[in-house]
Formats: C-alpha cells, structure tokens, sequence
C-alpha cells in the first residue's frame, strides 16, 4: 500500500493507524475550528518564524521556506478578505492552514511541520495572539485611569458622604473616591504586566512533549517572534496552562472592582442617592414605564462579573489533576479565555468613555454630607485634643447624636448650651471643626482626602501611569 | 409634539423620556439579540397564548387576536426559514419580533404587548425553552441508562479488580461497575425532573414587577402554555433565575459523574491498564506520532466539566445580592444556561452512543485481579468465619501479604504450610476462598458485586428507568 | 510472629503490612479526627443498628451484641460529657471509637467491624448527620417563612416604591415584596426536601467496596437506621458524594436568596432610603465613628454567600475525574460540608429572628413612591383604556415625564391642560388612576400587588408551609 | 450623664448611641474574635509602631508611649504563654488587646486608638500576617524546587515513556519530566513575590475611611513595619482585599500544579503503571484490606485543591459588587486566608519531604516505554531525512504500527523486510534511531529530553533558585 493511497481515516494527518473514518459526531463534537480560527493569523505568524528558522538551520532550503512564507501570505489574505473556506472535517485551524497550503504549494506544504507538531504550535499561537490582546487590554486599562484621573483632579474641592456599611461616615470629597477608583485599576494593570511575562515564553520546539531530532535552533525562533526566550521544559512547554489562568484570575480581579464602581454608580443614580448623572446616550428606557432611565452600562458591567468568575473557575477545574502531557482536555481553554479577553475589553471599553461623561451633582451631595452626623468623628477629635482619651470623647459624642436623633438636629445644628450637657470641655470654637470643609481640609496627609493631597494624589497617579505604559 | 414625531431615542419601545439617541457602542454592548434570539419560537408561543388570553377577557376584539396570530406564524416561518432579519438596534428578540409584526399588520401590533413587560415576557419564554430542553436532555439520559443496563447485565459475570486509592482492592465485576455508574446518572436523572416541576411555573402577568391594571386571567394563559400554575408573585415571578441555577447545579453534578466514568474510560484504555477498547471511530490520533490512538471523547467530556461549572458559579454571581426586582445583570443569564444545555446535550449524546461500543478486554482484566492480592480480605473474612477477631484477622493477612511481596507470590501462589506460618487457623479448605469467582460469588447480597446480584440489580434499574420516563 | 505482638505500623488497623511507622508529620496530615469526631454520635448510632443486624443475622452472639451496645453507650456518654480522649494517632472518629470500644469489653469490640468498612461506614455516619442537619434547616425554614408570612399580611396595605435597575419603577405594597421574599425561601424549602430524599439511602453493606462475605441484611440495618432504603450498589454507595454537593447547591441558592434580602435591607436601612428601621440589638457600632449603627447582620450574611459558594465549588472540584470507589480525596468532603451547615444555620436563625423586628418608616416609604413618576405606568394603561395602542400612549407620557423632569413636577402635580398637552385624549378623570392608592389596587390579579392580593396569597403561603412541614 | 456610666450598649468602644444591648445570638454571630486571634501578634506589632509614631509627632508623650509600648508587650508575653483571656463580647482581637491594655495601664491605653480605626488596624494587621506568611511560603517552595532539581539531576539518564492523552508517546528522561514539575513550581514562586510586593503597602493612617486630623506620620510608621511605602488612597487601603485574592488565585494555580504532580505519583504508584515507589512512612493502609498501601498523600494534596479553588471564589464573590468603603462582608475575608495559608503551608511540606524520597522503579520504566510504538516519531524522522516528506512519513509509520497491532510486534521488533512493506526508503541503519536511547539523546537542543540537556537545566534552575531565593 502507499502512503499516497486513501486511508480509512478521512483526516490526513493521522489517518494511517486507524481502521475505521471518525463518527460523524464525534468529529462536530470534538472539532475546534469553529472558534480556533481566531488564531489564524498568530498560527501563520508562527509557521513563518518557523520556516525561517528551519531554512537557518538548512532543514528547509531557501526556496522550500520561499514557497512556503509566500503561500502563507496569500493564506492570511484569504482569511483577512473572508473568503478562507473553514471545514471541519480538517479539526482546528492549524490542519485547515496547513491543508491550504499543500494545496496552494504542493508537497514543500507538507514540509512546514517538520521539527514541530500541533502540541507546541497551538501553544505558541495562543501566547502570540494573548500577548497581542494584553496589549490592547493595557491601552484600556491606561485610558480609563486618565479619565480617573482627570475628573479627580477637577472635582478635587466637591464634598459627599462617605460611607460605612452604606451607613453615612464622614464627608470625604468626590476627588477622593474616584482616586480611590483608580488606585484600584492601577493595581489591577501591575498584575497585567506582570502576567505579559510569564505569558511572553515560546514553547515552540517543544514538538509533540519531548522536543524534535531536527537541529533546530529555537533562540531563532524566539528573536523572530519576539519571545524574551524558549521555554526551557518541552513537557511543561506543550501541556502546561497557568499563563491562561492568570490572565483569567487578573480579569476576575478587574471586574470585581468594576463591579465595585457599577454598583456605586446605580446607587448614586438611583432617586435615593441623586449624586450623578449618567448622559442618556450611555442609559436605556423601558417598554413598559415610560418614566424609567436605566443605568444600563453599569448594570451589566456588574452582571459580567460573574461570567469571567465562572471561565476562571472553569480553567482551574480543567487543569485539575490532569497528568501530563497534552491531553485533549485542554482544548476547553480557548473559549473561556477568548470569551473572557472580549468581556474585558468590551467593559473597559465602555468604563473608559463613561467615566469623563459623570456628572456630579453637587448640591445633592453636599446636601447628603450633612445629614448624619457626618462630622460626629470630627467633634471627638475635637476632644481629644483638649485631653479627653478617644474611647470617652467617643462615648461622650455617642450620646450627643442619641440626643440629636431624639431631637432631630444635626451635631452643627446643636446650641453651644445643648453639647455643653455632655462635655464641659466644649467650647465655643467646636463650631469651627463640625463643617464639612474644615471635616475634609484637616484630613491633610498622605491618602487623606484634603483637597490639596487629592490634588498631589492626582499628580502623582499621572506620573506612575507615564511611567508604566512608556515603556511597553 | 405629536406622539408619532420621531423622538431623539432611536429605539421605538422608550424613546419619549430621553434627549439624545444612545451611544453606538453602548448599543451594540447592551443589546441581547445575537444570543437571545435562541428564544425567538419560544417568545411567539407565549405571544400567541398571550393574545389569545387578552381576546378572552376582551382586551383584544377576536379580529385584533386573529391578525396577531396569523402575523406571528409567518413570522414563525420567516425565522425557520432563516430569512428574518435580526436588528441590534431593535436591542432584543422581544423587540425584533413585535417591530416586525407591526410592520406586517399595522397598529393592531403594538396593542400585544398590552399587559405585560418585557421582564415578564423574558422570563416566560426561558422557561417554555429549558422546559422543551430539559424533555431532550431526560431522553438522553433515559438513551445512556439504556445502555448502562444493557452492557451491564452482559457483563454481570465479567470479572475485573476494583480499587479504591487506586491500588488493587477487591475483585468485582465489570458489569458490578456499569451499574455504578448508572446508579449516578440516575439520580442525575431524578434531580433533572425535580427541576423540571420548578421550572414549569408561569411569570407571564408579572408585568414590569407589580402586576398589570389590565383584567387578564393567568390561569387561561397558564393552562394555554402548559404551565402547572401561575407564579404566585409578580415581583418574584420577573426578578429570580434560581431554577437555571438549579438546572445548572443539576448540570454540573451530572458533569461532575460524567467525568468519573470518563477518567475510567481515559485509564483503562491506556496501555498500562488495556481494559477497555474504544472504537477507532470514537478516538483521533496524533499529527506527528503515528502510532496514537487517543481516547478524544472520554477526554473532552472531562474537559468540559470546567465549562459548566463555571456557568453554575458564574450564575450564582450574578444573582448575588441583587435587589429586586429586575436589573440589567440578568440579561446575562441566557449565554451561561444556553451553553450549559448545548454542552449536556453533547456529552450526553457522546456518551450514550460510545457506551454501548465499549469492549472489555476480559483476560487483561482477569489478569489485573489476579495480581495485588486482591483476595487478602476474603482471607481474613476466611479467619473470622474459623472464630479470630477481624482486627486480628486482618493482622495476620497483613504479614502474609508482607511476605508475599518479599517472596514475589500472590496469597493463592503460597503453599499452605507458607500460609500456615501466620496463623495455625489456616487449613486446606481456604484456597476455595481465594479465588476470584469464589471472592466475587460471595459477595451475594443486594448492593454486593456477586453476578446474580448485578443481573437482579440491572433488572430493577430497567425498572425505575421505566417507570420514570413513561409518565414524562 | 504473632498477630498481637506489635507491627511495625503505630496505626493497629492496617499495620501488618507495612515496614515503618507512619511520618509524623504525615500523621497528623492525613488525620481526620480533628473535626469528624462531630460524626462521633451518628456513628455510633450506626454502629448499634451494625451489631443488632449482625447478631439477627447470628455472625455475633446476643451476648456480644448486647456487650457492644452497651460499650457504645457508655463511650456516647463520655462523648456527650467531654471526657473521651481522641487520638490522632487513631487517625479518625471510627477508629478512636472501635479502639475505646476494645479497651472497655475486650476482644469483642474487635468484632464490631466485622462485614463492613471505614467506607461504607463514614458514607452512612454522614448520610445520618446531615439527614438530622436538614431537618433542623428545615425547621428554621418554616420559622423564616411564618415570620415573612405574618408580617406580609401585617403590612398588606403598606406602599413603597418598586424598583428596576433601582430606579423607581411602580408603586407596590410592602407587603407584597415581602411575600417575594417568601416564594424564593419557599422554593429553597421545596429543594431541601427532595435532597433529603437523596440523603435518606443507606451505603452500609457496601464495605470496602464490593460487598462483604458475611450473611448481612441491609434490609434490618436501613430499617433500624430509618432509611429509605439500602444503595443498590456497593462501589457507588462508598465513592459518590453527590448528596452533599446537591445539599450544597441548596444552601448555595438560599444564600443567594437571602443575600438579595440583605442587599435590600442594607440599602433601606441607609439614610438615603430610609425604608425600615432594625432594632438596635441587631445593629453594631464603630469604634471610631460615634454616630454609627451599622446594619451588621444583613452586611454579614450577605459575605457569608461567598462562604457556601466556595463549598459548593470545593466539593465540585474535589469529585471531579476520581475513578472508583473510594479515594482519599474523598476525606476533604467533610469541612466544607460541616462549615455549610453552620453557615446556613446561623444565617437562618439570624434572619428568622430579626425579620419580625424589622420595622417600615411608612411615612418615608410613601414619600419616596410619590417622587419619580411611578405612577407613569398608570397614565399608559389609562390612555390604552381610551383607545390609544400601548406604544404610542408609552411615547405620550414618556413625553410629559420628560416635561416634569424640566419643570420639576410629577405627573400627579401637572394641570390638566399641561397634561393634555401631550395627548387631547387625556380627561379630569386621570387623576384617579395617579394615586397611589389607585394604582396599587388596581393590579388586582393572582401575583399582583394589589393589597387584597397580597393577603391571599399570604393565606395560601401559610397553607402550603402548613402542608409542607406538618408530614416532616 | 458622664461618659464612664455604663451605656445600654455592652460594648465599650461603640455603645453611646444605642438604646439597647446587642443581641446575645448577634454578639456571637458577628463576633470574630474566634478567628481573628490568630493576628494578635500582629496586631501588637502594628500598634507599637503606631504609638511610636504618636510619639514621634508629639500625639503621645514619650512617657505615654512607654506605657503602652511595655503594656502590649506583656499582652504579647500573656498571649504566646497562652493565658491571655479572649472574650466574644468584645468582638474581636483588637477590642481584646486594648480592654487589656488599658485594663493594665489605665486611661492611656485608651490613647493608642487615636488617629486610627479598627478598620486601617485590622487592613494592616492582615497584611503583615501575610507578609510573615508568605515568606514561609516561599521558603518551602524553595525546598520543593531545590528536592525536585536534584532527583531530576540523579535522574537524567532513567528513560520512561513519555504520555500525551494516557497514550504512550514517547520516551522520556525521568530527569526531564521532573523538571517539566520543577518549571510549574517555579512560575508559582514568581507568581508569589510578585503579590509580595502588592501585599507590602502600608494602610495604616488611612483611619475610617477618610484618613484623620491627627498629624501622623504615615511614612515613619511604614519603615517601622517594614513597608514599602503607605498606601496612596484611605478610601482603597480599608475596603479592598484584592491582595488576598490574589495570594489565593497564586494557590489555586499552586495546587492545581501540585494536583497534577499527585495525580501522576498516584497513576505511578498503581500496580498497573509500578513506575516508582513512595516509602511507607508516606502511606496509609485500609482497615479491612490487609494487602493495601496507599498513597494517601498525593490523594489528600489532590483533594485540597477543591479546598482552595473553593477559598478564591469565595473571596471574590465576597468582593463583588460592594460599595465602598468598609463592609461587615470584610470580616468573611480572613478565615479563607488563614486556611488557604495552611493548606498551602501543609501541601508544600508534605511534598518538600516526599520528593526526595520518590524511588523510580527504573526496570518498570523502560519496559513501559519499550512497549507502544513510542518510536515512531523516531521512525518518522528518519524518513524525512531521507527525503520522504513529514505528512507521506507519518502515513507510512501509521500503517507500520498498524501492522504491528495486527502481529503482536513493537517497531523494534520487526525485520527490516518487515518494515520494507511500507516504505523502499527504509534501510537497515533504521534500528539505531528505534532504540530509547537513541530516541531520547536525540532530542538534544534546549528544553529537550536528551539527557545531557536534563542536565543542563538542572544548572540553569539551580541558578535561577538561587538568584530568587537569595535576595529575599
């Protein structure tokens, strides 16, 4: 029999062994190619950087890695103008490139596979293809923190309550808390850079576990693609997953803290709270009441949360005691890491043009700051620094707001007389340190939310973000 | 203004409140309908008992119902037949359906959507569809129990080592095995149709979340559905998805069994156990070692119990801590259900068709329990039976076993006086007890791996199956 | 060597066999004792119901059952008095007990474990602590339930605003979002008790694995122990922990439920919305800020859902992909499921105590239900009663809300003539249908919150609780 | 009323304000003084460097300072003896050390607390708890690497099968596929020093919520501790956690690898695979199996990945959606961590101790890889340095191995003749590239299996140790 003569198996690149062609079933069900495509064109990048290499190291000549980097760039073309016919048939992209080429070059095509196999190529296209989305990623992380940023810095002087336990605590200025904001997604775009590292190795030469009997030369390969170096275990290198997790564990992260910013965002909207607005062309209406204008952005971006949650516990549970090497299992990791790349861009995108269109309503929060008692910590403050010890200053002011509330008056709106039932000490200039801008002005160091410190807050976040996306 | 002016929104179901058409990113990033439209039969079968219920309590005069239906069938036709054309800025399958009706019958179209909302309108069509899901999912669990029952009673006399540690344990039956395995799916099978009772309730009448002032009868409206009641609360009724969860916590455990059975198939299919034979048509092989034939399908269904459950974790996010009533978050619970019901319906099928294809390779496994001293606990049961106590028993076979592996013998290899040396108890009648079908017949009591018992036990399973899916 | 002289294995149930002592540290790792002594009690009710069915079976004498019993009931009496001393070095509650045992009534006690194992043996200690834990559940169920039934009925007539996406959406009564409440703890109540079910099926018998020897019959020990009924096969009854995860994913979606009711009582207990008043006892303070009273126990039950979702993914991830039957993985099945059961019922109580004591400021209800144009709805369906198609009439008076934004007026605060300016259609009688009071009873249907809605469904909530809990 | 009467609340730092005592069911329900305890240390840590810097800004007299200072040290004497009293009724560990405290020195103890709140306390308490823990982390994470690094180095020349899907693939060096382990375990390390850094900010001064009126110095008592600078923001420093997430998403990616570890010592240690041997300090044995030897602790270790998958969604679902700043939900964050850590802590010894004394049971081995066509690859290659192209190669290796199948023969095994069928190209020099040896030294280019590569990276890891481990 020659190797030219049909197989029974009706795929090409394993047929020989096989006595009978795949369930039709099992082939739909065990194909990729419906969403492994997405990888095409980092897969033809790959093959090119591979070719070359092989002509390097004179296991391909010349012409061979010619003919093949030349049919690879009408391949890409095709893909590109959409006319690229996809089968399933030929399993995932790789097989479906591949076949085209053969068909395109002839049997040089058959040659690229040489010194490689499917194992450590779709290793590598997934690092190529994530490395180029973290990149994206990291563009949206910076604009939104400028946009933080920017409205932190003019809204450095608006005073809001703070809260505890959604409980009114003490007034802290709107600056403040969209610092606090940005301090949360700077973090989040360290993790990110630090995960491009790990994800940033090549795995190709690794073959199918155990590397090739080709001389290839695989810090070739990396230079070509821009790898900071070859992985240095072929059996970790084809089977191993992390780098995937941690980017999953990283967009947990952000979208735990935009869920955080959503859902003040739909409190502050809500009639109760009435701090901002959010323009309508980021809002939608009901089709039942006419009246309703939904946070919609923010709600939604709260509702994703869970969904990038779930790919993350989803590729844990993947890897879970799987023995190595490559087993077909880890297939299951592109959905949950393409799904999560688009949830993450798609709110970060949203975050970043919304978040210069909040408008502040500054009345309605000034106004809220002084209900409350928001001043209560600042009075035994007040005591403490005329020699009362904190735990019975704060006693002492505890019963001032118990007779507030009976009374119905705020701390400033209290008689020198009525505050003077519960402390000799307080005097006349008390009245001095219970307004909310001298609450918010004596907050004056590092992290506090004195005006002047947001506004150096403002100017030092400016600078870290320089710093960080300069160079990448 | 007149009301048919066009309003800035672009969106005919809420324009009137709002000053500026939404944001065309926002638009396509809340808009449902490249997944919702999964609903689109579902949505006009609750359309038509919806019309149909409003003629009936005179809401609608029988002229204005017979439009509707006749303008939702071919609307029916026109999706079937794939020529609708779908609108993201119509944002949903709701809108989409109701803007095209209009179209096609004029006013009478927008007076459907009397007396009800799109969040009761949603909710009742994702449950006349996991209803019609949950039916094929139940049918192909009924096909896998089958199959389970059929290959076990075969193999009821079958003998093979258990293990537990995955060490040699006792020798049991493979037929004792597949009913393990049958005993899990029916119980997943159970918890399936305990959901289905939860599922099978009817929001429609919630409206937005209070009720309507129009004078429907839900019960007509229930009863034209085939749905057991109406829901009892019309804020609850548009605001919780604890069934889809429920149905995904069924789904996950399901996955969970499917998964043990897979890692069965995926170790004893390799050449270190040689238990099993999977057809060729079942497995792939690899595109450069020619020489594998992997077990793709048992492989990937463990690989996809990550998927669902991260779906289960990534719905109870969601849900988590969200006042009611609805909120855009829950636009996010059809992607996760519809992708869980596609991945059981998969694996399912898979699986019910590779079970009945599996092969035991008898003499491997007979060979595998005739190693590891498999029958030591029938020697110790051997010694309680001639009046030791078990601790002591097992003791004794404990130093037997010890100079077993010393000497390179298996119990039944020893001679009596070797046997002798741990306890004079030991007499000539205990190699009856040693060998493998003297082990498994023993074990003869319900539950226990004895052959009659596994044929009795098959028996009954046909049974239960029977019982369960006539009435469905 | 003799069976009594000491092997080198500190652990006298499995020394024989091995060549040196357990590591200590290994020891104390692999130990279990430190938290399934809390099985101690059911496993000795297990075990009483063993020896009975083995003396009916006659493989102990009635002498050497009665020995047993009553060894058992003394060491549950040292238990229940905080005398027994367990021992690591026992490895876990069986042994620590069946070694206490020997030492009180001698040879004998090594009888006890004659025809099972340490497997089916803690699969039935769980199965018969969590039926008793469910049972408890159960009843702090039916407390939470009663509590939210009669203060539904209470505030039947009670108006607050109804909200989506937390924006004021239509006016409702309190009673009836309470009654919400209800339907969801009712389902979660109807979940339990079909995973009781589940719960309620005997492993004992199944022994190690396969079976055991002896002449034993399940059929006495289930009926001695109330089950259900004996598994009906042995590697699955060891292996499988199906039961507790589903009785996690219960706990798991009450804990959803119950978050939600948090989420909502935090926010009406916040200045801001000023729905309800918590008695102070349930409330805790600051210790910094004097005016403080935080909601504690909503904010704590609310973090706790994180708690019982991660079980029930624990427990997912821990069976997934083990072969049969018993693997040592299996000993992790217990905390998570121990910890659960507390969370749920501490929880519980917390909320079945303090939902009688919640208290609505009605005043600050109605007032907020009478800001934001939520009698929107209302005018819709009043100019659909007039002949105008439900879209067109959503466009009228999403027009004359966008006029009451601009001049700050709600709908029931215009003049006729201002509103007539969006629709000549509009008369005098209007005004009726955008009051309050007006709209609330105008929802007068099954599920509506109409308030003679809400006290029937209140009367059918307490009828089915009564159905429900009476058999249990 | 003077501030020393008792106030109704029983709590001493918070009770002015309230009416009524806590609840006693409430007090210890939210209390976390059980859990909590385990930062006492910590916590006098924070606090001694806080009263310094009191000190230092002439907050505190020095004579003050001194009080508290030799206070807190005697409460840290009474605490490590173990006679400290913990009382629930002051909630949590900070309450309990400052009751002491001033119960000790009297009215100055009640000075410590100003210019604080517990909630920047308990923030920097966790993290220099973290800090300390994880630098023990990391220590045995060095064990591990380094125990791995030299049996890899002993072990570069043991030849076994190398597996893809289960399958036999190809042969590889024992050495190599420790190494493959070796690599996981050191992207973990990286993972861990790189949280390190995030964990290391100083929250303290951040008060409330707002920061304070006091004129602290944030940056003296930040080099007190030890930390790398305070944290930028007062809002963020008290109400995220997102440096606990990360810690247990580093551990979940740490156990999945040790998971994946302990599931080939399992596979290795079945009769099935016998590839190596753990000794039996290591295992367990079974009570009524006399022959088993279990491998309990590659089981247990793979069992706790469940554990900590289920502490990371827990967290985040703790996380997700809460408003700033501080919630009760916070106090849920510790006990995932502190069982995280001691899983963590826990797996990692068991397996620093256990590697070193994996014994390869070497003749099993190369049998195993003798068997399955593990050459073929090899035989591949061979063709295509014959000119024969790699698809036309793997076809004709296919049908060889087919053949093989059919006649009971390995590659190795055949005559040249034989091998002839398939291929003219074939020729006698074809037996050098089939035998393991060859096989693997021809694998010899970085991250290869050839033996003297294993070797080599050995180095390379050793190096890279060191240069981590050496700085810290």
């Amino acid at each position: 029999m020659s190797p030219s003569s049909p197989s029974p198996g009706t795929n090409q690149s394993w047929g020989g062994r096989f006595s009978e062609p795949t369930d039709a079933f099992v082939e739909r069900f065990t194909a990729s190619v419906d969403f492994d495509q997405r990888l095409a064109l980092h897969d033809i990048q790959g093959s090119i950087a591979h070719a070359t290499m092989l002509a390097r190291v004179e296991v391909l000549t010349d012409e061979e890695r010619d003919a093949i980097i030349e049919g690879l760039a009408e391949i890409r073309g095709e893909i590109e103008a959409g006319t690229f016919e996809w089968s399933v048939a030929l399993e995932d992209v790789h097989m479906n490139i591949e076949a085209r080429l053969t068909e395109k070059i002839g049997i040089t095509g058959k040659k690229l596979h040489t010194g490689r196999s499917r194992n450590d190529q779709v290793a590598t296209d997934i690092r190529l293809f994530l490395r180029d989305e973290i990149d994206k990623v990291s563009a949206e992380l910076a604009r939104l923190r400028e946009g933080l940023i920017t409205l932190a810095d003019r809204e450095a002087d608006t005073i809001m309550p703070g809260f505890t336990h959604l409980q009114t605590a003490q007034p802290v200025t709107f600056g403040h808390h969209l610092l606090a904001w940005q301090e949360m997604i700077a973090r989040d775009h360290e993790r990110l850079l630090d995960c491009r590292r790990r994800v940033n190795v090549m795995p190709l030469g690794a073959a199918a576990l155990a590397g090739t009997t080709y001389p290839i030369d695989r810090h070739v390969t990396a230079e070509l693609l821009g790898f900071e170096r070859p992985a240095e275990n072929s059996l970790d290198a084809v089977s191993d997953r992390d780098f995937a997790i941690e980017f999953t564990a990283f967009s947990s992260i952000l979208l735990m803290h935009l869920s955080r910013m959503s859902e003040e965002l739909v409190l502050w909207t809500s009639a109760q709270f009435a701090f901002v607005d959010l323009p309508d062309r980021f809002c939608t209406g009901s089709s039942i009441m006419p009246q309703k204008k939904n946070p919609d952005v923010p709600e939604l971006v709260r509702g994703k949360t869970g969904r990038v949650y779930g790919h993350l516990i989803g590729l844990l549970t993947l890897m879970k005691s799987q023995p190595l090497a490559y087993n077909k299992d880890n297939q299951e990791d592109k959905e949950p890491l393409f799904d999560t790349l688009d949830t993450v861009k798609g709110c970060l995108r949203a975050f970043a043009d919304m978040v210069p269109a909040i408008e502040p309503r500054k009345t309605s929060m000034t106004e809220a700051a002084r209900r409350g008692f928001s001043t209560a910590t600042d009075l035994a403050d007040y005591l403490v620094r005329k020699g009362v010890a904190f735990r019975d200053a704060h006693e002492i002011v505890g019963q001032s707001v118990a007779f507030g509330l009976r009374e119905g008056k705020d701390l400033s709106e209290m008689t020198l007389e009525e505050l003077r039932q519960f402390s000799a000490t307080i005097e006349a200039d008390v009245f001095d340190v219970l307004t909310l801008e001298g609450s918010v002005a004596a907050r004056n160091h590092i992290g506090g939310t004195a005006p002047d410190q947001v506004r150096a807050a403002a100017q030092r976040a400016r600078d870290a973000l320089a710093t960080l996306t300069d160079p990448v």
